[in-house]
């Protein structure tokens, strides 16, 4: 290693796509770069319902982001929450066991992404975890496959019916990919298993406050969509509001302003998100505007107004879309404009996000893709989702073991990854007595 | 499925190797199984180790009972924590979240295993998590790697040292394949990962009151994994009592009388068992007797003392080594019993342990093997472990995947299966408090 005493100081908030990729992007850059994340993984979102629903380990999608960033010499990895930043200083405050850190920057890159929002229902997340972290993950995996196994425990017909039925809250990519996936799970994996219950009279309920699954996706793939979601047997119900929720069930209420209840002991919150607190409390210092899911107004280089040195990237930028892609190309264009910096040149383009395409996986072999003005359904669209994600999921032992378990659960029927702790239990446990009161 | 009105009722307790192998042989036999266990899965305990230091995911070593059942249509596993047998009204009560359920038997067979002791100290616990289920590997997991993230964070080099030290309390297997494992971890994977610390550095202390690691596989093997013990750096540490366990350190006192701290924020409890209090609640309504760590004193052919419909295997079982191989003998020994009965059979031979040697693995490539008179150490011993594991783990798939794992630890150095939760991460910062205090 150089001597680092006078080199340009780069700390990054956030080890989700925009903050890793932003890193990578200064490997050959002459600058210290600090990574500062409340976890110590690079979680692979997209894929988080696969851990779920049983399919995938959570090693497989949320390697060590130190490990990831092992080769680049001038790049370290901090574990904290960061808590405070402070752009007149100049500081990135962070909170660990070991108490507080105070990370000073010439650069900084905040992509700390977003959180489930309940659209001011916090009581609901209790009842309706969301799909965010591996916590959420292996918490839903132990709600999902306990239902069955508490269905097969009952006797009262209703009790048994609230179990066995799942309402999956948003239709977007999140929510078909969850829907599809318990479906194929309650009808191709379980039957056989259970001797009281049959798995596949399970009901999975897919909600929208829209008219259209996978809305974004154009009226042709949305209803593609969800004509192969009816193939499956989820129950999309459109237009419908979640007005309440509890330990037993749900409260819609219809376009016409019917309300009825849909008693169901597990849902999943698939809805809405909000960027982090860090957006507003770094608008709050700079005048900067934020939208209602607290996102930021950035700059066309995507800096924060009167204030270069801070990027914001990612879900924390307001008029961009929350994907993956959009994190991953902003995190490597402010880590470009750094080096450009750095190197003394001028400030490159503004900021232009160039769509990719979309795609969802609706079941087993069916997809859907948007790719430009392409537009592609069923297998082939399955083909290039599964390309196209075994070359994302970083490692080549990750791509060996994700292929193996994706044979297991695709071709075969099996799911290897099923296992649930009691600490999911005792939640469950918990939650159930309230339901009971 | 055939009536089964009248059918002989089989009851099993527990889902570990007693039970399912019990379930198992069971199979052919014209009576109706229902295993109640607190957990969904079957544990394949003894690669516990491997999950808390990142090798294996918990769904290679813990498949769902209910899908290694799925075929055996006599069988039924329902999910439940059993909180009292009646063994004069021949019924079980478990607990889950949809109530109590009472399961009447016309044979019980008991295999609820042990838990962990810590010799009176339950509060040693919270501080030192022990080595029986799937959330103690899963909160090791969470305080091994987070201790080296935080020692990186660290700045004052007490604190440093107290993060990377590690303390093993006792030195069976399970406490030397941890030790061992850990040291591994620290000096073949983990070095490179780190800017501010040197995870080589890491010490790992492997305590036992006793006088030798591995005592029950003889002075001579005892003494080979001692020294392969020395030369992976693991600091074993023979005569040394435990006194004291709080969030920041361990208090010992060795043979001399002598009593010193070593400071610690990471401990592991491999030290003492205890059997299921199923075995005390059996034995105070039947008269049986239990030694002090709760098992009891069965007869002959593991039935309770006055009840030959109620046999009690396993761990719970007095006068046996806690192995995986005296469960599933008497496991299914007592199914054999059953099943003779059921078809008007006389009882066979009493129950006879067939030793079929113990294995430990020390280090990467070396175990130790003690079967019948032949002793082995090193390669060929790791081999030996290698080659029975592989056959034992359950599944196809989870063999492949778990070669493919052994494969990047040990042959590479990677470690696939390193994430952990927030769940964890909170654990330990409440630990870390108490500790500050």
């Amino acid at each position: 290693m150089t001597a680092t005493a006078e080199r340009h100081r780069v700390v990054i908030v956030g080890s989700g796509f925009g903050g890793l990729f932003a890193a990578k992007r200064l490997r050959r850059a002459a600058v210290d770069v600090t990574l500062i994340a409340r976890t110590t993984h690079h979680l692979f979102q997209p894929l988080l319902y696969q851990v779920a629903t049983g399919i995938l380990s959570e090693g497989e999608i949320a390697p060590t982001t130190r490990e990831i960033l092992k080769r680049q010499r001038n790049a370290r990895v901090l574990l904290g929450d960061v808590t405070e930043i402070d752009v007149a200083a100049r500081t990135v405050a962070s909170q660990a066991p070991t108490g507080t850190t105070l990370t000073p920057y010439d650069s900084l890159i905040v992509a700390a992404g977003s959180t489930q929002s309940y659209f001011g229902n916090d009581r609901f997340a209790e009842f309706a975890p969301g799909m965010k972290s591996i916590d959420d993950a292996l918490e839903l995996r132990g709600r999902i496959f306990d239902a069955f196994e508490l269905a097969e425990l009952a006797s009262d017909p209703d009790e048994i019916d609230r179990w066995l039925t799942f309402v999956v809250v948003g239709a977007g990519a999140t929510g078909v990919e969850m829907a599809g996936q318990i479906s194929e799970l309650a009808r191709r994996t379980l039957p056989g298993d259970f001797r009281s219950i049959d798995p596949a009279t399970a009901r999975v309920v897919l909600l929208d406050a829209a008219d259209a699954v996978l809305g974004n996706f154009g009226d042709k793939l949305s209803d593609k969509a969800f004509r192969q979601l009816r193939r499956i047997k989820v129950d999309v119900q459109l237009g419908a509001t979640v007005v309440d929720l509890d330990a037993t069930g749900i409260e819609v209420e219809d376009r016409d302003g019917t309300r009825r209840r849909i008693p169901s002991m597990c849902k999943i919150w698939a809805a809405g998100v909000a960027a982090s607190p860090l957006g507003r409390q770094l608008a709050e210092q700079t005048g900067a505007a934020t939208d209602r899911a607290g996102r930021v107004h950035v700059e066309p280089d995507c800096s924060l107004p009167g204030h270069p040195e801070v990027f914001v990237v990612g879900d924390m930028m307001a008029e961009q879309p929350g994907v993956a892609q959009v994190a991953i190309q902003a995190g490597r264009y402010a880590a470009g404009q750094i080096r450009r910096r750095t190197r003394g040149r001028a400030a490159g383009k503004p900021f232009a996000y160039y769509d990719k395409g979309s795609m969802a996986t609706v079941s087993r072999f069916h997809a859907v893709a948007s790719i430009k003005r392409l537009q592609f359904a069923g297998f082939i669209a399955w083909l290039m989702w599964l390309a196209l994600h075994l070359f994302y999921i970083v490692g080549f032992k990750s791509r060996v073991t994700t292929l193996l378990h994706w044979s297991v659960s695709f071709v075969g029927r099996g799911r290897s990854e099923r296992t649930t702790t009691q600490q999911q239990v005792y939640a469950r446990r918990a939650i159930e007595q309230v339901g009971r009161t």
